[in-house]
């Protein structure tokens, strides 16, 4: 189906609740629907938005355009959790039904007052030229799930950046709230962050651009967050169109981290010292990963499983792409760790202990048959090497591989190659990282249908992507052809949410 | 809202999405809405429909007009279970969208054959003068959730029965598929029960009515049921304008229960000796009970919460009704027996054993917060009578109220007067069951928000009903004015589903 921007931009209002309703089973029914991560109701999901404590509760809303997998007329969907693992769907909350998001309400932030929660959001409006007219808007949530629209917006395009000027962070910092937005600077059509700080949330001021790096950060800059881990700033964002000599990725628009010494909001100054612009996710699809601060202080992280402008095989389904699981970001030895959070094992049924068995030059079955939704830890000895499928078929000629060596050259090599429906291959079919020499290597694997997680070492990498694996029973091994492989580990199934 | 017959009657094809979409969110975001029990997704659910064992799930739908609150053009909306408590929404399954269910896909069962679960239902078409022409159809679903409808009526009206003729119930008894029928007969303007049965589930036999009592039936009997329980089978079903003197009850419809000694479905036989008609629930609000055998023999039943012809107060939120929790239908000393699933308790949180202290003419809080979703277990000595108060607030001026007496005149009187709104008064705002003399009395209580279902004795009584309590912190308090009452329990908040 060609989605003509007709489609793409139709109202809300001139789709058919039937078509809606067919939409919703088709997405609810498929075989590769998440059972614990956020995913669409209907259509396509992107960016995480207005991730927030709020009124005794986790918020998260999703970029949902409903009718299918496209990128049309965008809207917020409304999530709410206890613990920031079993969310409930509560369903449309900012619909583009106004002259400043009338061609969509994109994606924003939150930050809870006493009695409500303040969204900030991108607006388009297109007008007859199609040219198009971002606005940086205001709602207030109530303790109802009830939004009020702000009548006029509250930031407008400045004179110094493009059209590509949108995703406003808002955050608390000493008496002011801070706001930064991705822009396309003007001048140079390079990628930047601008800071904009408030009292009262009525009027904004217009601090320029953030200094916190000396490198062309591509063409535009999307989803910036400054976050504070264990009290060092961190800023998130995704540079498209970023040179690779710059930073190395392999994703078609990369969604890259650095850390700070500290910031100096009042003088918009982002300062770091030895830290270099990192890759914040190392697998193939994440993107436009939004963080915030918790009122104890912790920083959480949730991404969307997705990139722009790639294709996902259940485009055929007319649904696309979901969220990750949060992830708790915290700093060791000066490293950013991203880990689960606790109560992601409360998901678990009863563990199988993992019996280790001698491999030689052969494949060792680990469990039989896995099912579609599980967590494996695994804890991989020094000095050798090996591949772990998953999702592996009878023959193990179709399955997710995961090569690994943990001698001199240590490295995990994660392969979607022979993973069933093939896609995006030409950003390449595997990712790589580097592990430290001779040392042990620690899994913990995370799979939900299509969904594949990778936490590596406590959370010092993290690897996430999509496969698309034949229907069928699946099992996890181990081969090597290299002699012995010690291992130990354990197993669990994990309920939906 | 005045729901017109246009509107009503409206194909889903020319409702917007845009409305849908909010009405889905008006539906998660109200405080009344449940949390563990199945649901709308917006507008009215009535009838659990096709409750079955297939493909290794549970399977259960509901009839649904998803636009508003009012009995509209009905489809089937399809869930899933691994343990008949967690439920996982797939949602249309059955539209109205044939020339034999052009008006509504009603209600029907399911069974499940080697590949496929078979649906059986009643589509309803309207011709040009309103005139109702009813038809039992067949439809196929396969494993992955498809849909494919026969292309013609199974049976159609017969001669004898008018147009109320709906709600087949589909099950195999020796070799030959049987189904039973709710009906109106044209001569005589009774209810009864019409059975077919077929052999390929092609051609189908009338055998005319069953026989099961002596008595008139009143007007219409919807939703039959046949099961069997420890082998001796029981007829579940709602006789619309039965008699009070024939059986008594208080509802505006009821929903009846006769357990037989035998059946002889050859001749249309249901024989019973002793048995006599009685209320399946003791409460205000079941109706539309669907019971069926799993694979193992045993009988579980699922109704729905709500009444025909009467409004509720979410209403006027543009939603209306749940179903209640999976009964386990089974017999003790002769006595029907409904029990909660085992897998009920995985939904406890860590639970609060209550402690006694004597109350003497006065009030003992037992749960200072209890929420709006939780399990309350409490034995009651013999001999003593006070109230149980739940979801009560500051000053217990307002409570759903269970006044017990475990003494000569045993009684157990459930009372909705003071707790919240009020609704459905003109049928009274109590109900009450007649307690053995001299025994404990056993409570297994479960609120969901604005649902109560109470367990008495084992499950020798179930009293099951709606209540709409004002918002604000909720206790439970034990009060006595004849000196003190001795109790045991424990109490557990419960998670969602």
């Amino acid at each position: 189906m060609e989605w003509t921007r007709e489609m793409r931009y139709r109202p809300y209002a001139d789709w058919s609740a039937e078509t809606l309703l067919k939409l919703q089973a088709q997405a609810s029914n498929s075989p590769y629907q998440m059972g614990y991560h956020i995913r669409p109701t209907s259509g396509l999901l992107n960016d995480p938005n207005g991730f927030s404590y709020f009124n005794g509760q986790w918020h998260v809303f999703y970029q949902s355009f409903p009718f299918g997998a496209a990128h049309g007329l965008k809207s917020w969907m409304h999530l709410v959790s206890d613990d920031l693992v079993h969310w409930k769907e509560l369903g449309l909350a900012v619909a583009p039904d106004t002259k400043y998001d009338s061609h969509g309400a994109y994606s924003g932030s939150a930050i809870a007052l006493d009695e409500q929660l303040f969204l900030m959001y991108t607006g388009n409006h297109r007008d007859q030229n199609w040219i198009r007219h971002p606005f940086q808007l205001g709602a207030y949530m109530d303790q109802n799930g009830e939004v009020t629209k702000l009548a006029e917006p509250l930031i407008t395009q400045p004179e110094y950046a493009t059209d590509h000027f949108r995703d406003p962070q808002i955050f608390k910092h000493g008496e002011y709230y801070y706001i930064i937005i991705g822009a396309q600077d003007k001048a140079t059509k390079s990628g930047k962050i601008a800071l904009f700080r408030s009292k009262g949330l009525k009027e904004f001021t217009d601090l320029g651009y953030l200094d916190f790096t000396a490198d062309t950060m591509g063409y535009m800059i999307e989803c910036p967050n400054l976050v504070f881990v264990d009290e060092q700033p961190l800023l998130i964002f995704c540079p498209q169109g970023l040179d690779k000599d710059i930073v190395a990725y392999e994703n078609i628009y990369p969604n890259m981290y650095l850390l700070g010494d500290k910031v100096r909001l009042d003088q918009a100054k982002f300062e770091t010292s030895t830290q270099q612009i990192k890759n914040l996710d190392d697998g193939f699809d994440v993107y436009a990963t939004q963080a915030f601060n918790a009122p104890d202080g912790k920083a959480y992280a949730i991404s969307w499983v997705g990139l722009p402008d790639v294709s996902y095989p259940t485009d055929q389904e007319n649904w696309a792409n979901c969220l990750s699981q949060v992830k708790e970001l915290s700093l060791k030895d000066g490293k950013l760790l991203q880990r689960p959070v606790n109560s992601m094992a409360e998901l678990r049924k009863k563990g199988t202990i993992l019996i280790p068995s001698e491999i030689v030059s052969g494949s060792q079955q680990l469990i039989a048959e896995s099912g579609e939704q599980y967590e494996l830890k695994l804890t991989l000895d020094t000095d050798q090497n090996g591949t772990l499928h998953l999702a592996g078929n009878d023959d193990l000629s179709q399955s997710l591989t995961l090569d690994f060596s943990t001698g001199q050259d240590a490295q995990l090599t994660v392969s979607r190659a022979h993973a069933g429906q093939q896609f995006a291959t030409k950003f390449g079919t595997t990712r790589k990282i580097d592990l430290p020499a001779h040392q042990t290597l620690e899994l913990e694997i995370f799979i939900d249908h299509s969904l594949c997680e990778i936490f590596i070492n406590g959370g010092e990498h993290v690897m996430t992507l999509r496969f698309f694996a034949d229907q069928g029973p699946k099992q996890i091994a181990l081969t090597s052809e290299n002699g012995p492989v010690n291992y130990r580990g354990t197993f669990w199934k994990l309920k939906s949410i």
